[in-house]
């Protein structure tokens, strides 16, 4: 969002959007324990303690509504038309959820290796929330309504091999090329259903129709 | 360890390292925020006042000592003589973690699924610590010194997927039997290498190699 023009007040809800905008910025290339309110206050353009008005809880709370933000930005790149082969449908999700890693790179590290200082069970919570929205996506495509254990975890199993990607991905200045690592997790996803599958009856049926459908 | 008989003193590494069994029984079993250090005192027989002169720190200190003792302990699982097949020394390691995981249950997942009360960026390096010493592990096993970016992410993503089978196998009332999750995860080791197999070329020569040996 461009910064408003300062002739303009700004109603309570363009004002928040503003701030929470400058925060996700901040947030999204450093670590939460090096961005403070003054820094989020010089990014909007304001004051710290219009800052404050709007979240009185201070970092804590802003870094949470910046979080939660973040989250449904991440979701958003889960949704696909139900229509077409899978796996294709996977890719692209992939190249969203891939973009969303290449432009959120040091918050989203932060986030997810834990031990940060803003780190709570709230902020935990929300990131399980992501987690969880991307199995049943997933589920949903693959048109499982009752998943059994063996087909459950094999999904979870993928998607944190997906996210400990993310991080070795950033980690090492966002090597092998994005679109190599896309398919390359795609193929693992189909690698892993087929594990599964040698002793899962649900998901040999579903590796016969990702087969079928290619 | 048994409690020591009450007519001999201890000497304080006996002390140290009697405090810091119970209090890892206490940490194994619950959530580290539901363990108080009048539970630890209790537990080792011990007054309050006793605990604190070992851990001044109280109960992050005590938590600390007693997550690097267990990371110790989790770090033996990984010895495995270099001999033999190399699919059977995975599975023997397999073993021993995976009886770690079921007699620490609710803390292995509490320290995993972070947002926990008593985590901090020491916390999350000593579990850091873990990690690391498996993926070399694997490495040295397999004889590779010197390890592309492929083959490194290739095995820290199944370790981060062995975590997440661990965590949702304890969610699952530790379902499916032990044996077949190891047994499984062996499988899922074979299958993601042999996708990293087609896109490198040291990867392909470890293919081969597990292919040769079994």
């Amino acid at each position: 969002m461009p910064a408003a023009p300062a002739y303009r007040r700004l109603s309570v809800e363009e004002r928040r959007s503003q701030l929470l905008h400058a925060a996700l910025t901040l947030f999204a290339h450093r670590a939460p324990e090096d961005v403070s309110l003054d820094d989020v206050a010089e990014a909007a353009g304001v004051s710290r303690p219009l800052v404050y008005r709007y979240f009185p809880g201070g970092k804590q709370q802003l870094y949470e509504a910046a979080l939660r933000s973040a989250a449904e930005e991440l979701q958003r790149c889960f949704d696909e038309p139900p229509n077409g082969p899978l796996l294709p449908r996977l890719a692209r999700a992939l190249d969203r959820y891939l973009t969303f890693v290449d432009e959120h790179d040091a918050g989203f590290s932060a986030l997810l290796q834990g031990g940060s200082v803003v780190e709570t069970s709230r902020t935990t919570a929300i990131v399980d929330g992501v987690r969880r929205a991307a199995a049943e996506h997933i589920l949903s495509h693959l048109e499982v309504t009752d998943p059994g254990l063996r087909l459950r975890m094999t999904v979870r199993m993928w998607i944190t091999a997906v996210e400990a990607a993310s991080l070795i991905w950033l980690d090492e200045d966002k090597q092998p090329p994005v679109e190599e690592l896309r398919d390359w997790l795609v193929d693992q996803f189909v690698a892993v259903l087929s594990v599964t599958a040698d002793r899962d009856p649900q998901t040999a049926a579903l590796t016969q129709k990702l087969t079928a459908d290619s």
